[in-house]
This record gives structure tokens, C-alpha cells and sequence, in this order.
């Protein structure tokens, strides 16, 4: 039982971290580590993993006791557990998977060899092998994929009493029980029965009148953003999966949840920042490469057509150098700008913010916004390329481009939200390298084309 | 009852959105719309408010039944409640806040006017004004700022049985109730009685025997975000928030840091993107600006300094105009490689993945890998600067620019976190502009420097 073990804060959680790097020094130590070890939560050995260095993980790794292996290569993140599995053989994979649940199965499924998952299939019995075929059929980000199967369902036309003495057969009740289902014969999806009612109600009572009959349910194909927004406007912990025919299936609760945002959010979050996916830290040079070589190429695409941009206007530049100084402002500014509206409509369009109509009058707001700022900025600029180079209409044209160059950026990071999440795509990902893109470029263009047209 | 209102998946609530906007249009069916109004949950009227330009906000807002203020002006962003408490006068904002709990009024306490405060302060019974002056005593992103006061204790001393008579004496049980806290006879923290536990045990039981010894507490100073960190790891719905002298002061729940890892999460992101905080998507022009600007002037004055840079090599320039094309590409390529590292070790110090000794391991993974990158991208730039302009020299400078613009990435994004963590700041904030200032710099200085070396 969980209890057993404690449960450490941050700070003792760190403290645990260093006290096993000084014993991991100390190879003739091993039992007292071992013991160590075997005292932590799965959870925390799971932290410990990620934050040692492959030969480190992989000592500690080989201490910790087989039957918790599963347990924790559930907890650990996706790039430490593919290595702590390429460091198994097949029995130990096989032995670890045979611990775990059918929906805990399929969160690792894809990372275990097919021969592994294979054996583990034919060893499961058949209700849980069944269990896994359901939760393998759902795809990415549904509900589905994140339920569990660990509901206790009790029948609506039983009095709390025959409820009571039911639940007092089964040893505990399953975590995040803060509410029983209530079924049916044909397990139909009737209502809930929270325990917190349960408990202050008189036993007499029939279980149909006691339970709360609008609660929340999912289908297991609704997406699991979705569901996770209605558990953070109605504060819940967790709520009944239905099939098409309402029939009950399965559990998700407020920690799938968190996990799964928290998953999503850091996913985006590095996607932005031109990483694939989450990256080990101490992973090898190759493994890096792999996981950040395709935003580095599609960065030096636009570099290169924001340079030959540039190079269109190399007569210009010959004749006039400060323009070669003056345009990485421009075009900074721009992007920077640019970047500001578009992580605010983006974040507005995920929280349902934005809707059909009003995206006139977010442009005009961001188009009035620019011209208040490209004034102000501008005029700035225009004054400080005045002093530096002692030429009026150098500094005009730089004003006049800074103001351009950030409608510019208004207008893209309007347009550029609208027209993905127009055609379904999700307006998030690689937001600001298409922005910085158009306004690098396009910053680039208004600045040196405006020098050419009354400077040079 | 909250079980009264239907709660809605977000669908329906866009639904809803809509057919509010077209009730909006028709002065006359205000009847209609109220009506609609009432029926919404509290966080969908929130979600509504949010989604809609202030003149039809205000115009719902004042549909909405005064009863209901507090509790929406709570599910709100605090943008969008700025708006709405601008338009309230302070008899409206005094009842609103009086039909709010003392932790729940902490939260909104910074955004009411004092007058108000005041007032809604004379009216708490004693009780509730100390929980309140308690609340407000903590630091925001403390476990005390966000706890509630809606716990239930049990005495140690007593039966299983004359616990649940306690409880059935209460009409229901609070939301997120899933355990007891068990206190002795001056209100010390002994342990918790889960729910789940509560209802499977035998009646004639002592409560000290059943209870759970070591469950999780938390001290009200404790940082929110180590619980946040520990509800996770632990998949925790409640916790005793202890004083110093282990006296149980109040409740942490799971939906309160939810809200709190969101809000935060929200908050860095934008910080990312130069916005100070959560922008209203329809917030006047000025009001936009006053969030903005002050991220705009440091990326103009980091602007301002690498073409300062570029000024140094003006006379290089007017030799060579191809150097001004090919400039942009390597900062632009190093300004991203730079972000990538920079994110990952970000991200890895939130989780508390680095430890003191790897900054050293993690400095030549990234130099190896920015090698790796530079050889690369340094060989494929070099040969497309030849193509273009010819010049084989004019090659070799840009890969081997493209090298040490690379290194010098990997560099400053170890140390820029690594020094912020050393001093005790936050890594995160401003990691962005801070990296792409360097390499802007560094890139420029490092390609204009090799070619007047070497080229002209």
C-alpha cells in the first residue's frame, strides 16, 4: 500500500538526490543504496532517473526491485524511459509489464519492443486483455486514451445500505474515488453517487434517489482538451466515460488530466522554442541532433530569404552603408512586435476567446495598437539614426519603415492565427517562426525599399 | 446546489456563446437572454464574459442576476475583472463580495477598491474576517495564499461511527472532500481518514486506528509550487495545510493548483512573448499598449547595440556589400540553435533535472552538438554564399562564422540560466530575449570580424 512509503517535499526530494549520487561514487555502498531506494516512492525514484546522466540512471536503474520496475516506467518521462528500456532484456520487459493495469499498459505500449508486447498480451486475462485493445483503439489526445478502469459502479434501485455493505467487500476503493457510477442493469450510465453524499445520507435510501443525475459524462472519443477544460470550469475530480450507447466503460480523473496538460503545454512549449519533443537532458550528441536539426533547417530557409531580400537591394546598400547597420532594427522590432500578438491571439484562441466575428475588430485594435507604437518607436529610431548619421531623410525613412514594418507585423499575427485555425490546423505550432519570417523579410523589404525610393 | 445548473462540454458552450451573441442584437428578448443567463454555471457565464468586446460584456454583465457577481467575478481572468469591477458601483461590489467565502475574497481582495474592502470587512463575522486577514498575510505562491477554509476534522479519540453521526449532522459534505483530517483535542494534525477508507472499514473502529499516519501536509509558508510539484508526483485531490506548531489551518486541493500551474504557466509563456501579464483580447489600444511597451524598449535598445556592432564594420561593409546579405543568416541560425538550448535547460531546471555537478556535462553536450550543427549548416551556408557571389574565401568565412556563432549559442545558453539559477532568479523569465541579444551581437561581430580579417 502506498502508505508505506513516505512522501517527500521538493527540498527532502532533493536532498534524497544528492545523499544517492554520494553513495553511487561508493560502488561498495550498493545494499545501503539499494535500502535507500527501495524506501522512496515510485514517483520519486522516477525524478531521481531524470536527473542522473545515462551511466548514473542505468546504476540505479539496475538496483531498484524488479517488481516496481513498471510502476516506474510509467512515472518517468518518454525520452528517460526509452532508455531505461533499451537497457532491459526481453524476460525483465515482459516481467515489468505483467505488473501494470491494461490502461497503465497502453500509456508504454508504443515504447516496448512488438515481440514483448506480444508475450504480454497472451499472459493477460481476458476482460483486461480486452481493456487494452479498447484503450489502444483510441487515438492521441481523446478521451479514451486517458481513462482508467478503476470505476466502482453500483446499481441505481438498491437502497445506500446494500451500496455500503457492497463497498465494504472490496479491501479499499480505488484512488480518486470521490464518487461511485451509477448503473443500470445493462450498465447504462444513470447518475453519480458522490461519497461525500453518500456518507451524510440515511442508508435507507434508494441509491436512484440519492445520486445526482446531471453529472458530467464523457464519450470516449471527445477530445481529451475538451474534457479537460470542462474539469477545470466544474472543479472535478473525476467523471464516468460512456459509450455511444451510454453505456459505462471506463473513469477519467483530475490527474490524468493534469498530466496530460502538462504534457501538452510543455510540447507546445518546445515546439515554439524549434525542439521536436521533450528532450533528456543528458541525451547524446546524435539524439539532440535528431530532436532539433529540422527547425534549425526550416530557420535557415527563411534566413536565406530574408538575405537574398536583402541581397535585391545590395546597390543601395553600396552606396548608403548605414542601411546595413540601421535594417536589423527594423526588422527586430517587427518580430518582436509580432511575436506579442500572436502568443495573445494564439492563447485567446485556445481558451475560446475569439470567435467568428470579431476578428475585424482584433485587427483594427492590433492596427491601432501598431500605429500608436510604430509612432512613438519610430519617431525614437528616426531621431537616434538622425544623430548617429546626420542625415534628415535617413532618419525620416527609418520612422516611416519602423511604423510599416510593425502594421506589417499586426497584420500577420492577426492573419496568420486566422487562416490556420480557418483551415483546422493548430494555430500554435511554429507561430513564431512564420511570424518572425514575414516580418524579418518583409521588415527587411519596407526599410531598404523605402531608402532606395528617396535616399540613394 | 450546483448539480441544479447543467454543465456543459465546450461545444455546447460555443453554442451557447452564439446564441447569446444573436439574443445580444435583439434589445427586446432580454427576457429571453437573462433567462438563458440563469441557467449557466457560474465558470460558463466567466467563459462568456471573456469571449465577448466590452460594450456586449458589459451588457450580459448586467443581465446577470447580482447574486451571482461573486462568484463569477472569481471564474474571470483578472483583465476581464478589472472590466467588470470598473463598471460596478460600491454598493453592487459590496454585496457581490459578501456573498464570498474569507479565501475566496483573498483572491479578488488586490482588485476591489479599499472603501470596498473595507466595508465588506466591518460586515464578516470574526471567524471569517481572521481567516481573511490570515489569507491576505501570505506571499503570493504560497501554499497559504491558496488554501481554503473547507476542511473537515475528526477527533482521533472517537469511533469510525460517532465520526459519521458528526458528519450526517452536516448537510453535505464541501466539494473535493476525499478525507477527514484528523486533529487531536488542540487541533493538531494526527493524520487523515480518506473517504474511500471511512466507507469500506467497520464502525466500531477507532478513528486512530484507521487513519493514514503519514499523509502529506504542508506548511502554509511552503512554496504553491513544490505542492504543485508533489500533488502531481503523489496524485493528491486534498491536503492539511499545517502552522508551525503542526495546528491544521486549512485545505490545499488539487482544482486550486491546477488553476494556479495554469495561471503561471500562461504567465512565463507571455512573459516569452514581451506581454507583462494576461492581456483582455478587446482591452483598449492604450490599455494593450501599457502591457507591451516596456518589452518592446529592451529588445530596442538590444536591437540598438548589435547595429552598433554592425556600425564597427561599416568601412567592411561598403568593400564587401555581400556581407550585409549574408549577416542576418548567421545570427538569425545562431538566435535559434541559442533558444533551443536555452528552452531545454529552462524546462530541466523547472523539473529539477540539473544538479550542481552536470552544468559541466551539459556544457560539452551542447559545444559537441553546436560542432555538430556548425559543421553542418556551416559547410551548406558556406557552399551557397560561393554559389551566389563566387568568392570562395567569402564561403569559408560564412561556415566557419557559422561554427562559433553556434558555440557561442551553446555557451551563453548554458550560462545565461546557470547564472540566473546561481543568483537566485528566475531562469525562465526574459531567457529569450537575453539569448537572441547575445547571438544577435556575438553573430554579427564574429562574421563581420572573420571577413575584415580575412576578406577585405
Amino acid at each position: 500500500m502506498a502508505e508505506a512509503l513516505a512522501r517527500l517535499e521538493v527540498d527532502d526530494l532533493q536532498q534524497s538526490l544528492r545523499e544517492i549520487q554520494v553513495l553511487l561514487a561508493k560502488p561498495e555502498r550498493s545494499s545501503a543504496l539499494r535500502a535507500r531506494l527501495d524506501a522512496l516512492h515510485a514517483a520519486d525514484i522516477a525524478y531521481i532517473l531524470e536527473a542522473l546522466p545515462l551511466e548514473e540512471r542505468l546504476a540505479v536503474w539496475n538496483l531498484v526491485k524488479a517488481d516496481r520496475d513498471g510502476e516506474i516506467l510509467l512515472e518517468v518521462s518518454e525520452a528517460v524511459r526509452e532508455s531505461l528500456i533499451a537497457s532491459m532484456d526481453s524476460a525483465e520487459l515482459v516481467a515489468a509489464a505483467e505488473t501494470l493495469q491494461a490502461d497503465e499498459l497502453a500509456d508504454i505500449a508504443a515504447d516496448l519492443p512488438p515481440a514483448v508486447m506480444e508475450d504480454v498480451v497472451q499472459s493477460l486475462p481476458a476482460q483486461e486483455r480486452e481493456r487494452l485493445r479498447a484503450a489502444l483503439s483510441y487515438p492521441e489526445g481523446s478521451v479514451g486514451s486517458l481513462m482508467d478502469f478503476d470505476h466502482v459502479a453500483v446499481r441505481e434501485d438498491v437502497t445506500l445500505e446494500a451500496a455500503t455493505r457492497f463497498l465494504r467487500r472490496l479491501d479499499e476503493l480505488p484512488d480518486h474515488t470521490d464518487q461511485l457510477f451509477v448503473v443500470d442493469r445493462v450498465q447504462r450510465l444513470k447518475g453519480s453517487l458522490p461519497l461525500a453524499r453518500l456518507i451524510v445520507s440515511d442508508l435507507h435510501l434508494g441509491v436512484a434517489g440519492v445520486m445526482v443525475r446531471d453529472s458530467m459524462k464523457f464519450y470516449a472519443q471527445d477530445s481529451a482538451e475538451d474534457a479537460a477544460s470542462a474539469f477545470e470550469r466544474y472543479d472535478l475530480v473525476s467523471a464516468p466515460v460512456v459509450d455511444a450507447n451510454d453505456t459505462l466503460i471506463g473513469r477519467l480523473t483530475v490527474n490524468a488530466l493534469v498530466d496530460y496538460i502538462r504534457q501538452r503545454n510543455a510540447e507546445s512549449r518546445l515546439a515554439e522554442a524549434g525542439l521536436r519533443e521533450e528532450e533528456d537532458v543528458f541525451a547524446p550528441v546524435l539524439e539532440s541532433f535528431k530532436n532539433r536539426w529540422a527547425w534549425l533547417a526550416i530557420n535557415l530557409v527563411t534566413a536565406f530569404i530574408a538575405s537574398r531580400v536583402i541581397g535585391l537591394f545590395e546597390g543601395s546598400i553600396e552606396r548608403l552603408v548605414a542601411l546595413a547597420a540601421l535594417m536589423p532594427i527594423v526588422a527586430g522590432v517587427g518580430g518582436n512586435s509580432g511575436n506579442q500578438t500572436i502568443t495573445m491571439i494564439v492563447r485567446a484562441l485556445a481558451l475560446g476567446q475569439i470567435q467568428g466575428g470579431y476578428w475585424r475588430a482584433l485587427l483594427r485594435k492590433e492596427i491601432g495598437l501598431a500605429l500608436l507604437n510604430g509612432v512613438i518607436w519610430g519617431c525614437l529610431l528616426g531621431a537616434v539614426a538622425y544623430t548617429l548619421y546626420g542625415n534628415v531623410a535617413l532618419g525620416g525613412v527609418m520612422a516611416l519603415a519602423m511604423v510599416l514594418t510593425l502594421v506589417l507585423a499586426a497584420v500577420m499575427g492577426v492573419a496568420i492565427p486566422w487562416l490556420r485555425s480557418r483551415f483546422g490546423r493548430d494555430p500554435a505550432v511554429g507561430s513564431s517562426v512564420l511570424i518572425t519570417a514575414c516580418t524579418d523579410s518583409g521588415g527587411f523589404f519596407i526599410f531598404l525599399g523605402l531608402a532606395t525610393l528617396f535616399l540613394v
